[in-house]
């Protein structure tokens, strides 16, 4: 397929630079330029070495042929979400092969794969995809125009917003982890409170969200979970909150707004984050953090301790001999 | 749905206090009392809270109305269970869409929901429920009243004792990772051993628990274990264990019962640990530990030395400048 | 069954030990040594004690009936391969209960099992089995002689060389974790690139490893993951890399070959790994390590620094209370 430089920069809603009718075969990455390729650049030496290579560029400043918008990232994702390719629906929007129960409610224009299981009382709202092998189960309230991505699991009375997205092999809703010794026995206590997501939440791949023991846990809107993040039971994720990989926040701790985690960032169970709360790679929160507070470290602390505290283990060892 | 007040209190083997016609409509948590609902409380001030709010009460000191009882977690559980609501068994037991092999054994009163794959030469006992999705390799044997719930894969040559369950999306018996190099090739070892898991384990979602290399990997009596937990190829796990979110135990590690593990705590392979131990949320576990241990840290050390080794941290890099 | 020691002793190359006809009738592991079974030793104390239980050996030195076999490991893997029970294929290699796409091109000798989803224009090429449950997304393209196990998610636009192996449960190719921020929108980058698995790779039991942004995530030839490692998209992970369970290697990070990742290693995003490197259990990796290195530690350092810290850092409470 190719597209002419013009069409593509409409999309984005970019300026055209050089010849509109100039045939784009396709996209590629400034690392690796390829001729008559479309690239996206964030800085200066970056376009001119793409412009170089014969490739069309989308930045800030205008290149030799492409498009110039303020903003390349998100003018190049405009782009691919108009080109890639989109295979056609299915006549049956509803696969046969799907197993559903009689007391579900599908709304219009709901897409069901095969291999998919809706419980019973469950209601899906319209444009909403269920794609192969998910389980939906029993009292579950999907909004409109959601993605339950193939082999997702969201187990009974878990509600989800509209336009959120559950990533491939996620579980959502599994007992929480209340673990409670009778001198008779150890059981694992039984949960109700489901899990609730805001609208427009993302969950990655891999993910685990444990529902609340009474009250659900509760998922923010505009939430981003990376892959293999655990939310336990009863967790208060605050709006807008982007969790890298590998993260995972103990039960009943609630974080306010705009939380940012880097890869692998444990919080302990009943912390309090503040709102603005940043947390470098590899961070363990094991108490409360307060407002615009950026931490780090095992036990994490304010950023420029922990770095100044690593710097100096550095030296720890040569300076002991030293004063001994 | 609604209860009196004396038929929860029946249920739960506790005390009544107050009306005993009294309607209760639901159950509501501490945090969020709701009037005509009922709660359970661990402590007096929050009791005497839920009572202004208009809530019933579980707690152990009497309530004004409500139940008392010396294990609020226990009568409240024993509620739940009793009157969470519980769809209709469907009227074939064993789904119509599920794949089971010819040679496989299933005991009566067995449930096996659609998308079931079974392979060969599996036996599966009594009371037995076989959810959605699950795949059971050949050669299993699945003891009496367990739950395999959705999406869990058992590999080959697995057992499970009675009243175990496996969460959704937990794959046990993959082969353990045993890699070996030759100069020709390098190899992940076959792995012939499987998992046994023991009566009352309850393992949670997302888990990995690899087959042992010739031995079976063990798994004890009454282990709980939490979301994203590894447990590698030929570890024992001794009776008790309680397993955090996170947590991972490599290769051969044995463990003697009653071990609990904060979240996300890690265990070297061939590690030995006695009984009665508590590791710490992110501890990382290198060397051997005595009977009786708290530990806690990356590495961890006895609890008590790591807080005041991360209590000397902080005073560190200005003490090492005031020095010099 | 049972089987000749000579007849053991052929499959694994090796010279046998003792008289050849005599009937073996398991295997058995060195700590749990069985009569009358095959057992393999990698010392010669072990050996000793079980010639002394009656067992049979493979050993680098003449057992007393046994196998000598200058590669215990590799006899012994040998052996398993050939002996361990196989089940008839079904008379029908591709399932009538598979789901598989009108444009999707199936080569010879392919086995498809039941509940299995093959998207359009996917390419599966000769003698790979496709287990029970497994997704394989649009074009995709699977080399010969490939084994996707049970559950294994495969997204859009992934290629897998010869000979690579999906463990159960693992996502491959799900969309990398580039969030975007406007003013009026927080969103995932859309993800295009996929992932490149070179031949022999062999990636575990739930892993995620997600599709590049523009060009594919790249897993290298004889690559081995254990169970959770995650792989972010635009990783470049070098030939003969060796990754324990729960590492993690963030966005666009560049691994040179013979990387070897004790469990639980983490390694931040746009990081530069040389050649020949280990990093030791736990390690946090967050600036750039050189060929030949053996690095340890939260931030890692090279391991000798990293384990006089260590060492240090027990004296450090008792020294500063003194030196006050």
């Amino acid at each position: 397929m190719a597209w002419s430089l013009d069409q593509l920069s409409r999309i984005s809603g970019g300026e055209t630079c050089g010849d509109k009718e100039s045939l784009i075969i396709g996209l590629c990455s400034s690392e690796k330029p390829i001729k008559n390729c479309l690239a996206f650049s964030l800085n200066e030496k970056i376009s001119r070495n793409l412009d170089q290579a014969g490739c069309f560029v989308i930045s800030k400043e205008k290149p030799l042929k492409g498009i110039c918008h303020p903003d390349p990232k998100l003018a190049f994702s405009s782009i691919v979400n108009e080109i890639k390719p989109n295979y056609e629906k299915p006549k049956k929007l509803i696969s046969e092969k799907a197993h559903i129960s009689k007391s579900a409610k599908i709304d219009q224009d709901v897409e069901i794969g095969p291999f998919v299981f809706i419980g019973e009382d469950v209601k899906i709202s319209k444009g909403t995809e269920i794609h192969a092998f998910s389980f939906i189960g029993n009292k579950c309230k999907i909004g409109s125009f959601c993605k339950i991505m193939p082999h997702a699991v969201i187990m009974d009375n878990c509600n989800l917003g509209d336009k959120c997205l559950i990533g491939p092999s996620s579980v959502v809703g599994n007992s929480g982890f209340n673990i409670h010794k009778t001198d008779k026995e150890i059981f694992r206590m039984p949960h109700i409170g489901g899990v609730q997501i805001q609208k427009n939440a993302t969950i990655g791949a891999l993910n685990t969200i444990d529902g609340g023991l009474i009250d659900p846990t509760d998922i923010g809107k505009n939430v981003k979970t990376d892959s293999q993040v655990h939310i336990a039971h009863n967790v208060n994720l605050g709006d807008n909150a982007l969790i890298a990989a590998k993260s995972g926040i103990a039960g009943s701790s609630k974080i306010k707004e705009n939380f940012i985690a880097g890869g692998r960032v444990g919080v302990s169970d009943h912390t309090k984050i503040g709102k603005n709360v940043t947390a470098g790679v590899g961070s363990m929160i094991i108490s409360d953090i307060e407002d615009d507070s950026t931490v780090l470290g095992y036990p994490a602390r304010a950023k420029k301790i922990t770095l100044s505290i690593w710097a100096s283990l550095k030296k720890l060892p040569v300076w002991i001999k030293k004063k001994k």
